[in-house]
């Protein structure tokens, strides 16, 4: 596993309000699985909140479901053929974690592993919205731990000094792009 | 206003992807208004929606319940400084179009403006789910038309010839990231 440090949770939303694709961890009853998604958001500041768009026809679906938790995790660069394979093939058909090399170490409040390698780590517990889960596919979810890699996150901000270890965003057809220059105004 | 070709609806989706800052603009019964939101996602394909967090202390919450319209603008490097100054200041204090100078334009579909110089724009009808958006300020809506600047997004895909004509994600304190370079898996 790679460095982490605890992010304090008032600061979890900046882990993702610049709009990167995370990879959805989750675990329940002795099975595990990790997909990709670009559709995620902050919902809110302190206590943070989140929201994800998790399609019923997944695993991830079934296992969220199941124990009520996921964790976030922002993907590097150098994790982007990682992303691409487990955004697109099933968890129910082969095993992620030792088909695309997936390497996984425990959280510390919930039952979803953290992805090795990631830039960051938001441990999340869902808030039950039935109709929006089964209407929309839409979680939402309160962050109950969040951790960064103190390389490219520390106080409160990212700052990517090597062109591998940026986050990315994912366009369409295992095209992405990787967070580029950053400015003041 | 700078050129605009139409966006296939199944493709919409795409100028959101990538995670960029928006522009919501809104209009009702003779006022309108404009404001920042990082916290914004797809929601789904075909047809499109999408997903957005609006404070109840803003304006823009006011005339997009009054309305039930939106659009969401997406804004380039060169409007960073407009992004910042909408997205801190109150239209109920100042009238945003007059004082940052965000120019408008009549859409297709909808009452609310769309914002001069943006790279594109996504016409939204709201979705009425009154319990998420009281508890949550989570706004659900459906794209019920799109359209892009051809010089930086056709055929489904952004491309980004120019520097300052880049979309941009806001992480927070008047600090932005560009979107960085495109790459293929």
């Amino acid at each position: 596993m790679n460095a982490r440090i605890a992010v304090p949770l008032p600061k979890a939303y900046r882990l993702l309000n610049h709009g990167p694709t995370v990879l959805v961890s989750s675990a329940h009853a002795g099975r595990r699985n990790v997909m990709a998604a670009a559709w995620n958001m902050a919902l809110d500041f302190d206590p943070p909140k989140v929201a994800v768009v998790i399609d019923k026809a997944t695993l991830t679906r079934e296992l969220v479901e199941a124990s009520g938790e996921f964790v976030l995790n922002v993907p590097s660069r150098q994790q982007a053929a990682l992303t691409l394979a487990v955004g697109t093939r099933s968890g129910r058909e082969i095993d992620k974690f030792a088909t695309v090399g997936a390497g996984a170490a425990a959280a510390s409040m919930v039952g979803a592993p953290l992805i090795e390698g990631c830039l960051a780590w938001l441990e999340c517990r869902v808030i039950a919205e039935p109709h929006i889960q089964q209407s929309y596919d839409l979680f939402l979810a309160e962050v109950v731990a969040a951790w960064a890699d103190p390389a490219v996150f520390s106080n409160g901000r990212w700052h990517f000094p090597d062109e591998q270890q940026r986050s990315i965003h994912y366009q369409a057809g295992g095209s992405f792009f990787a967070t580029g220059d950053a400015f003041d105004i």
